[in-house]
Parts: C-alpha cells; sequence; structure tokens
C-alpha cells in the first residue's frame, strides 16, 4: 500500500533545497541499504540544477579529461582549443588527442555549421484522405498565421518553414524553428503546441500527439539522416602523407581501406545510418561534458565519414553530421560544472551554439583519424588492453 | 609549434595522482581563462576512475534523481525497487516515477531477459569471391580452434556463435560472446583479435580493421533491431482501465492511438529504427547513473513498444529492446558515485548484469506508459512549461 | 576470338526490322539450340518498340487477366474501371478482383495523387567543405539560369525545386521536374545533365555521375518513402463490418489484428521500408500492363497500409504509395499490346498519368483488403493450393 | 447492381479455354470501348499458364532482346551464354552486352551462389512476454515433430531452420526451407502454415497472419539485405586497364570514383539498401523473360557492388546480391515463351536454378560495368538520347 506510506518513499519527498535532497538520500540509503555519500558529495549548486531533475539525490560524477590543443578555423572558430570530455571508457581521451595532434600537425582543420534548426512533427488524424490533404493546404494558405501563433510563445524561436507528410487520413507536420543559442526542443514544442491546436481548432483535426516520431525525437532515423535536426555540422583536414607515416604508423591508402570496408560495406550489409567509425563516442563525451542532452547522442551518430586520398598521396578525411542537437543556453548547460566545460572553449554569448557545434565537429574529425588509424595499424585490440579501455 | 612547449599543453601532462589532475587543471585554467573549481571539486577518488580516462582534470556532475518504487517481477528480479536517474532533462524523473506508480497500482510488471552477448565483426579482405568463400568454409571447418584462440584470451568470455556476411570479395565474422557480468566490448575485441589474427594467417586473408561495422557497435543499424545486441529486454504490464482513467485523466484507446500514430505511422513514414516513445531518455538516465557507455544508447534507443487494448478494456503495454549493452563489472560501473547507484539496486555480483537490464526495462516501461499518457492527454506542452524540461 | 567471328554473335546483328529480329533469333536458335518459336511468333509491331529493346529476337508473352469493375471516385476518376493485370502469380488476379468487389459493396473507394514529380540527383566532387557549402549557394543564387538551362532541353519538363545534400566535399542536387503525362526519367536525366554542366563550369567542380543514387532510381530507400518520388498516390474505402463478414468471412478488429501484427511489428522489426501486405503485386501486375518500367516496382513497394475501425464498427482501409512512377506516354506504353491496356482505362491525353496512378492507387487498395481478410479468415496457404499460386 | 449483372461482367466469366478467353476479351472491348486484337493474338497456349492467371483476356508482350555471349565460370556455369532481357527500357539490352563483351575481352567473369533458401515468416500472438518465450522453447525443443509436419506437405522443401523473433507478446518464426528448382514460396507457405497450425494448437498460440512481413516477401527491408533470400549471388571480374581505356573510354580510377560517390555516399545518405548502379534493370529484365515473379524484383533490387583497383592499376568489380528469388520449374516458367527463354540459357534439369541464378548475376556485373563506365566517361544523357532510353 504504497499510498499510504508515502513517507517510505523518497521519491514522495518533494522541494529542492539541499535538505530536501538531503532526507530523501537518507531515506534511500535506509530502505535499500546503500551508502550513497559520494553522490550525495557534491560541487554544484542546487540552484543551478532546479530546472533539470526531480527527487535529486545527488550526483553522478563522470571524470573529465582534456584534449587538446585542436586546431580548427571555421566561421565561429579561429584558433586552437582544448576540449573537455566526460567519460568513462578508457583509451577514449588519448585517443582524440591523438587525433586533434595529427590535425594540428596538418595545419588544423575547417569546420561549419551548413544547417541550423529544432523540429517538432506533431500527428493529427482527419477523417478521410481528402480531409487530411484540406488541412495540408489550410497550413498552406494560412501559414503567417501559423508562424505567428507559434512565435508568440517565445522570444528567441522563429519558424522557418513546415513540412507537412501525409500518411493515408494522418497529417504530419514538421515544424522547424531556428533557435538562437539554445538547443530548442522546449521552445519548439510549445510554439509547435500552440500552432497545432490553432490547426486541429481551425480544421477540424484531431491534434493525436505533440510529437509524431517525424521529428524524430531520440530515435535513429533516416529521416534525421537525410534531411537534418540540429545543426548539421562538417570538418575536413588533409593529413600529410609523412604525417600518417610517422603519427599512425601507417599510409593513407590503408586508412582508405579501413573507411572503405567498415564505413561503407560493414555499414551497407548491417542496414546501419551510421557510416562512420566513432562519431557516438565524441558526441557522447562533449555532450556530458557541456550539459547536453545525453539522449541525443542518437541523432549524433548518424552521419557520414569521408575517406580519400589526394592526387599528392595526402590523406583527406571528412565528417559530416547532419543532426547535431546543441546549444549553449538551457537544459544542463547552467549546472555548473558542465557551465565552467563550456567556458573551457569559451562557449558563451552570440553564436556560441554554433561554434560549439564546429568544436565537437573538430573534435568528431579527430575522433575518426585515431581510430581508423589505429585500425590501419592494427593497434585496436592493443590500445584496449594497454588503455584499459 | 605545440611539440615545443608541451608544458603549456595540459593534454601532455601525464600521470594519474590527485596531483597529476590538479596541475593539469590549472594550467587549463591559466590557458583557457575558465574558472574550473566546480569542476576540481569532486568526491570519487581517481583511483576509481583510472582506468576510465586520461589527462583527468576533475568530474562532470550529473544530478541524480530518485524513481519508484519499481514493483516487477522476472528471472533475476522480484519486488520493488528504487531507481537512480542521472540527467539534465526537467520533467523526465518526474515522468518516469508517474510510470512506475501506474505500474505499481496495475500489481507490477513482468520483466525478462531472452537474449545475452556481446558482439564483434571484423573486415577480411581476401582475393576473390572464391577466396572469401573459402575463409568462410575454413572457419565453420575450424570452429573448435577458433574458440580456444578465442578463449584463451579471457576468463570470463565464452564464445556462442560466428555469423559470416560475404561482401564480395570481403568477408565479416560477427563473434557472438557471453561475457558475464561485464557488458563485454573490451573481452570480446581482445579474443576476437585473438581469433581473428589466427583465421588471417591460416587463411592469407588480410585483417583490415578489428571492427567492420557489422557488430554494430554504436551506430542505429538494423543489425542490431532485428540480430540483437547486448542484452535483449523485454517488460510488460496490463494497467486496468480505471488506472488509465484516475491517474493518466485519458483512456486506453486514446493511448492505443497515440501509440499508432507516433510508434507506428510515423517512425514508419520516417524510416526509423526505434519504434517507441522515448527509449532513449530512460536508457541514458540510467546508463549515465550506473556507469554504463553513454555512447551506446544508441543501440538502446532502438526497439518496439506495442501497446493493445485486452478483451476487458484495459491496457496491455510491452517494451521490447533487443540491444541494451549493460554490465555490473568493468568500465564506468566501479567509479564511486555510479558503484553507489548499482548498490541502490543491489547490482552486484552474479547475474546482477542481467537485474540490471530487467530493471532498466521496467524503468522504459515507465516512461513509455508516462509520456504516451500525457500526450493521449494532451499535456506534453504544459509538462514541459510548468517542470522546465 | 569473338570479335573475329561477329557473324555468329546474334547480339551483334544490328537492325531494327521483322527481318534482322528472324536472323537474329534464327542465329541464337543455331547457337543454343533453343526452338523460339513461340517467342518469334508476336502479334506486336516491331516498329512499336523499336525505341525500347535493341536486339530483339521477338517477345516474352505475360498472360493479362482483367479484374473490376473498380469503383473509384478522385480527381481524375469517377465511375467504374476494369483494369489489366499481367502476371504469372496464379491467384492475383483473383485476389484483386474480389477486393475489387468488396469496394464496389462499400459504395466506391476514394482516390488522389497527393504529389507529382520525377527527380534526378547528379554528385558533384569539390575540393573542400567550402567549395562545397559554395556550389550550394551558387546554385541558390542561380536557380533561374539553371532552371532556363533545364528547361531548354525539354518541351514537357517544368523544373519544380532543387534539393542539395552535402556529404563532406561532395555535393548531391535533387532536381524535381513534372514531366506532364511521361513518367520522365528521361526528360529528367537529360534536364539535369545540361543544368548540371553549368553548375560545373560555372563553379569548377567535377560531375563525377549524373545519377548519385539520391535520385533515388529503382533502390529501395527511406529517401523516396519520406521525400516521395512520381506521383504519391492515396486511396481509402470504408467496408461495412457485414460486407466484411459476409464476403471475408472474417471481422474488421481481426483484418487490424492482422494489419498492426503483419505490417507494423513485422515490417518494423525486419527494418523493412513497405508497411503493407502486397503493394509491390499489383503495382508489378499493372505496371507489366501497362508499359511502365518493370525495375519501378522497387519504389511502388514502399507505403504504409492504414487498417482502422470506425466508430460504427466499419472497417476504413487506406494505401499510401508516396513513390509511384507512372506515364501514359514515352517508354513502353506505345507497345501495341501495352497501348490496348491503358486503353481498356481509358488512360490517354491530358491528366491521364494521374489518371492512371489513382486506377493502380484503387487496385492496390483491393490487393490489401483481400489479402488482408484472406490471412484474417486463415485462408492463405488454401488460396495458394487451390489457386495453384 | 453488379451481383445481378454478371453477364456484363468480364471478370465474372469463369473458365479457361480458349473460348472463355475470347469472350471475357471480346465483353470487355465491348463495355470499354478499347481494341484488344493486339492483346488477343499470342502464340502460347493458355494451358501453359493456365496456373498463372485468372480472368484471363490475352498477353500482354514484352520485347526481348539478346545480349551476350556472357562468358562465366562458377559451379553451376562454365562457358558462353545468351541471355535473354525482357525489357521497354531503351538502351539496356545495348548496355548489357557492352558490359558483357567487357567482360569477356577481360577473360570472364567468375559466379557463386552462396546461400539458397525461401523463407516464410507467420506471426502469431500469444497472451504474454512469458508464453512468448515459450512458445520460442516449444519450436526448439520440438523441431523434428515441427519439421517433419512441414515436410509432409511438400516432396521437394526441406527445411533447414527456424530463426524465432519475439516482439512484446507477438512471435515471428522464420522458417528456411531448400526449395530445389522452384523458387519455392508456394511450397513454402503452404509448408509453413501447416508448421504454424501445429505450433498455434500445442502452444494455445494464436496464428494471426500466415506472412507477418519478417520473410520478408516483396517489400524493401534490411532483414532481406543482412540475412539473404532466396539465392545470394555473387560475381566478379577484373578488367584490364587497358580494357577500360579501349571500350569504356575512361579510366580504373573514375570509375572506382563513380562506385564510391554514387553507389556509397548517394546510397548512404538517402537510406537506401541497395548500393548499386542498376540491380534492378537487369533483374526485371531477366526475371520477365524467364519468368520469374516480377514483383521479386523488390529483393533482387538490393546488394552492394564493390569496385576497386588492384595493385597492377587494373579495375576490379564485384556484385552481391544476397537475395535473388528465382527458379525454373512452378510459377512463370513453363509459360511457352518464357520456358523457351530459359532454353536459351539451358536452364533445365537439376541445379538449374543455381544455374540461373549465376548467369543472372553475370549479367548484372555486365550492367554494372557498363553504367558505370558510361556515367564515368560522362556518356549517361548521351546514351539516353541516341538510343532512345
Amino acid at each position: 500500500m504504497p499510498e499510504n506510506n508515502e513517507h517510505e518513499n523518497p521519491a514522495s519527498i518533494r522541494g529542492k533545497t539541499v535538505d530536501d535532497i538531503s532526507r530523501r538520500r537518507a531515506l534511500t540509503e535506509k530502505i535499500t541499504g546503500a551508502d550513497l555519500k559520494k553522490i550525495g558529495s557534491f560541487s554544484i549548486s542546487p540552484e543551478s540544477a532546479s530546472k533539470n531533475i526531480e527527487n535529486m539525490i545527488g550526483t553522478i560524477q563522470i571524470p573529465v579529461g582534456i584534449a587538446g590543443p585542436l586546431k580548427i578555423k571555421g566561421e565561429y572558430t579561429d584558433g586552437e582549443y582544448y576540449v573537455p570530455l566526460a567519460t568513462t571508457e578508457g583509451a577514449l581521451v588519448a585517443s582524440v588527442n591523438r587525433g586533434m595532434r595529427i590535425i594540428g600537425l596538418s595545419g588544423g582543420a575547417r569546420t561549419m555549421v551548413l544547417q541550423d534548426n529544432m523540429t517538432r512533427a506533431p500527428g493529427f488524424r482527419t477523417g478521410s484522405i481528402t480531409e487530411a490533404r484540406a488541412l495540408v493546404r489550410w497550413v498552406e494558405e494560412h501559414y503567417g498565421e501559423v508562424k505567428e501563433k507559434a512565435e508568440a510563445t517565445t522570444s528567441h524561436g522563429k519558424l522557418l518553414k513546415i513540412d507537412p507528410f501525409v500518411v493515408g487520413r494522418h497529417v504530419f507536420l514538421r515544424f522547424y524553428f531556428f533557435t538562437g543559442e539554445a538547443m530548442g526542443m522546449n521552445i519548439v514544442t510549445i510554439a509547435s503546441e500552440a500552432a497545432s491546436n490553432l490547426i486541429a481548432e481551425k480544421t477540424g483535426a484531431t491534434l493525436v500527439t505533440m510529437s509524431g516520431n517525424m521529428c524524430v525525437d531520440k530515435k535513429p532515423s533516416a529521416m534525421n539522416l537525410i534531411l537534418g535536426r540540429g545543426k548539421h555540422v562538417q570538418a575536413e583536414v588533409v593529413i600529410p602523407e609523412t604525417v600518417v607515416a610517422e603519427k599512425l604508423h601507417t599510409t593513407p591508402s590503408k586508412i582508405v581501406d579501413v573507411s572503405y570496408i567498415k564505413n561503407f560495406l560493414g555499414s551497407a550489409r548491417s542496414g546501419a545510418l551510421g557510416f562512420n567509425a566513432q562519431y557516438a563516442n565524441i558526441v557522447a563525451a562533449t555532450f556530458l561534458a557541456t550539459g547536453q542532452d545525453a539522449a541525443h547522442v542518437v541523432e549524433g551518430s548518424a552521419g557520414i565519414t569521408t575517406v580519400e586520398m589526394t592526387k599528392s598521396g595526402d590523406l583527406y578525411v571528412a565528417v559530416s553530421l547532419p543532426s547535431l542537437p546543441v546549444g549553449t543556453v538551457g537544459g544542463g548547460t547552467h549546472v555548473d560544472t558542465q557551465r565552467e566545460a563550456l567556458n573551457i572553449m569559451g562557449c558563451f554569448g552570440k553564436n556560441s551554439a554554433k561554434k560549439l557545434a564546429e568544436i565537437i565537429g573538430g573534435a568528431v574529425l579527430a575522433g575518426e583519424i585515431s581510430l581508423m588509424g589505429a585500425q590501419a595499424a592494427g593497434d585496436l585490440g592493443k590500445a584496449h588492453k594497454s588503455l584499459g579501455r
């Protein structure tokens, strides 16, 4: 009868003060017998995380290592950056760091953000395929009205476009917003809901779900690979053949082979949406460090690495991440340690979200170079053994 | 000239002591101008994380909330569990907690692990399609020898089988191991490498890449959805119609509609591999809390939720996650705070990895119920607004 | 030494007259020992097929059955149609015919074409990600010029838009054309090539391939499922519960179950892009009858069937084929027998391509109803046995 | 009131004699006003097609061209073959023929069938995830009994294995049969149904659908790309650099580029399951000529072409079609013209299905070489223009 014993349930204690946290943790310890001293000993202020958690009992600490300098030049980056990586996968920081050194020895990488938006796709049910088409037409004809309704809910979000998708008598409307320095899911959900209620009201359709899985939020999808979501980030570098030889102990041609067989043949045959070596590792480590939504690693794992020989025999490597959702305000970015991590890279203020995206793009590039180089040199197992990965 | 100024580069400082960490952090602060006091103030012992990180400068703290009790019965679970969730997504803990309460009011959920293995798929190049087939046959005929070679590298890993995939003159061998309480990537990589070297030597093939992306590690893939990787976890519950009405303020039929339109129509049309509402959120939060590899959220986001009306008008909900890679030893599970989180659920000792998988399955089920219920009741935007999600 | 014995090679005989065909066939008979009398005895005039084949030796005859009447109402259809189906799969015509009878008993189906275009996507290589973005911008800024160049090659094709996709330093431009009554691949290839040569010349990029597999022509792809190609056709019908009972010997609820388990659960778990029962069968049979490109069955097999109970307990069924490439001029539509088949449905003149698409949509709907009904009634194996399918 | 006017409906006339066909056609002409003289003038005997069609009114004639000789050596082929291609796509026969000439000048191609089976996957519903697992275990423990039941229905089919897939409380059982010279869908459906009825009876599960879309029959799917269905065919050739220069007017390196950018980058970014240039065209043309099921072009369009430079600068090309369903008995193979087409290649008797599969593999290889060569030489548009494609 849990309803009658709520004092026995730590999850039933409300409140966000340090005292609330302590009581909740103490009760958890009492019930489960677990000692939670380390979880309970944290340096962030609960206030900084008050919007990020309920039923807080403390913090999980993820070790953070520093990699760099990462020399990149993009639209919002130009210089050498140190990149904090929060991970528990041994060898990962060393691997990325090695890749950054190689990028540096190659004169630095070029980075860019090709596209920048956040999406939400509510799903409507109408009475027939005719009504479904009518809904789409209504939206096209009243786009201004819909935009106004959506944008009235937010000071930062700007509606960019709406893509309609009809399945039988159902309609999915994929709303695209520019959301400034915020990753923007929150903004977009609220703005799309206002617009969707208007559409439902005017067309008589039923708004069945505010998130119709054509957003696509946190599920692997061809949609996001094809059309993008969040930032579409690219980064590239040309690595001189001599650097490949000296630092990676292999040849450009062998790395091209690894890329071809691993990233294309293997991914193709396995029905994969990621044609890359390890985007997810670097995306996860930078996302955790900087307060991004860890579940968005799903989107960030999709993308295509291209590895090519140049005419002069050097190695061209580029990464292309069409759906990297990142921000520098909102979400977990205000938690004290995450804010510090953002500060390491100077990621605050105008255009800092794009700056962060470019830096992550460069770090992902470093990770690809290092891992493919290790595989080409036959070192994968060895690295795992010696560095305890 | 970074090579000459290595003392200026925090990433060049070696060593894993608290002093090394402090020096590295101080240097990072000096170079970047960032104040890293909070990152530098942590309660875990660097020793507990020594195999998990290089170039450590401190820790990122992720707030952890407690949800529960989660009442489940499975092969390795039987009772009420409190589940730690590390996240910065506001409303998530509250949402999961609500789902758990509904599960409790419904008499609890049933959980199970259908399959349990870890995979690695090296890629070989041979000289022709004839040689490719010969390689496959050699492996079939010498399976015992290959198994012996692989298992000689590990005290825990047991080779279960090898699936061959031929693409032109290339061969991918997908090794499946049972790895006990460890998630097992490390074990499997080393064991597969030993076996692969033997195969390359005996057949004359070139081992191009130890990880040929048919593993498939940390990339979204139909392969893992179809064949599974890690634990295949399932959980189910029947929620009485009255509980749906009172606690979710909606009807079973409306939730069935949300599932149909969102999880099936929307996911189908977007070419998604996740036919669910929010697996990734709960997988990420439990993975971070318990020291799993955050990049494995990619695998964990794939899967299929089934929502059906029972004959008596109640609501049947099941989750099916075919590729959930989790362990209770190795990786980040030994970091102090993560170990404490595992202790909350009693996840140590024999079969604890399966126990953990079942608990995560139950938590994922709770998340599905709560989010689909909120969407059916038209509450998604509201929840985000009031809880700051 | 085949080069020296070209008179011995039937494939080396040029010419398109009946005599050329006979000589070629006779030589084939001589060399292979096969009797080709039936292949050699045909009723079409070689002139009607002169642009459709090289090295002709005769014809393959595919039996054609008639199904109908199909009662439909759409934008370009209104009435009862008889549909020719060319197939060698026993039971298929009977199955479709049964579905049409049920549609008729339900008052007819509604059909529509939601979208109508043909695409081609050349692939360019540039020197860097910066140049790739510059190419995209050049196209945006010179859209009028590009459009003019493309349309100068055709009297029927109108460029609708260009979607750019960047992968590293490569750019794919997906050209969308309206092509009137023609399916349009030919028109689109030539027009896109003219435009692409202009773009390559002006930007300095290399046009590597005129068809960069983002068209996507004749490969299964999420792209076409999501964005469409050719006609996006929909058709729907509400079948009274009594008709389901009397004619399909089952219940609406059982058919909903078949659709859910087969078309959604099964297709989801197998990583399929077709969430339907048998689109490909009906698409193939109508395509063969009417001179469409048989390889386009690949595109036509993708799509989503929705089966739902209405509030009054009847059965709502809709089909959604986002990528059905069809035409009534060009290609095989001028071959005598295929032209006759088009005439059966009155598919000639203005808007006849859309009319044909709507009729095929209705026939596909009939096929879905019949097959799902048979499976719900447990008759699949029986039908195959008795009708020799 | 169609029921009362059945004499007015050609689809209501039963019977398979020439006279029935004539009456049906005459009535169709009368109702629709279409002249069906050419459709009505055919050389096949209706008896040869009696199991392939209902409501026959005549035949559609597809022009067939001859390509060859195709020089190949495999397990069931050794020599020079002429390949009939039924198509209405201008330039296709010429293109394939050119590819075959290049194969011949390169000393011939190597072909093989790696795997050979036909599948069917019924879908069951049970009461719970526990019952779902119990069903799987029952099948494992009673495999002999299940096999006996299945094989009792057929003299040719041999059950090879059953792969279970569990989704919540639903179970899909993928049955794999060897079906000799038949493509085997029919055999497999009937045999699986017998086995499924036994399983349903013994376990109490409901057999919801005999074809649960995990077969996967005629829908594009990662399942078939990964696990195969029908024959897994491969073919390869090494083309000397001089032949590439003289006959394709390009270089090996340029063709490698086309393959990389088109077949890998383009297909990857579009979420495609076909990493090839034009498998579907050749599969369709050979399938139509030889009486295969045209809807199976869907399966045949999936697969991976590998194009690589050899150390000596020559061009290695291989095709890999994991799911090519073909047979030489049953289905449309007995229609007179189709039988003649099979005779051209000597495809009758023991192992002729595999022989046919190898020949198609070689023809597909020819098509890839020719099309990629044309694109590398910049000739695609030109070919379409001059040959009327």
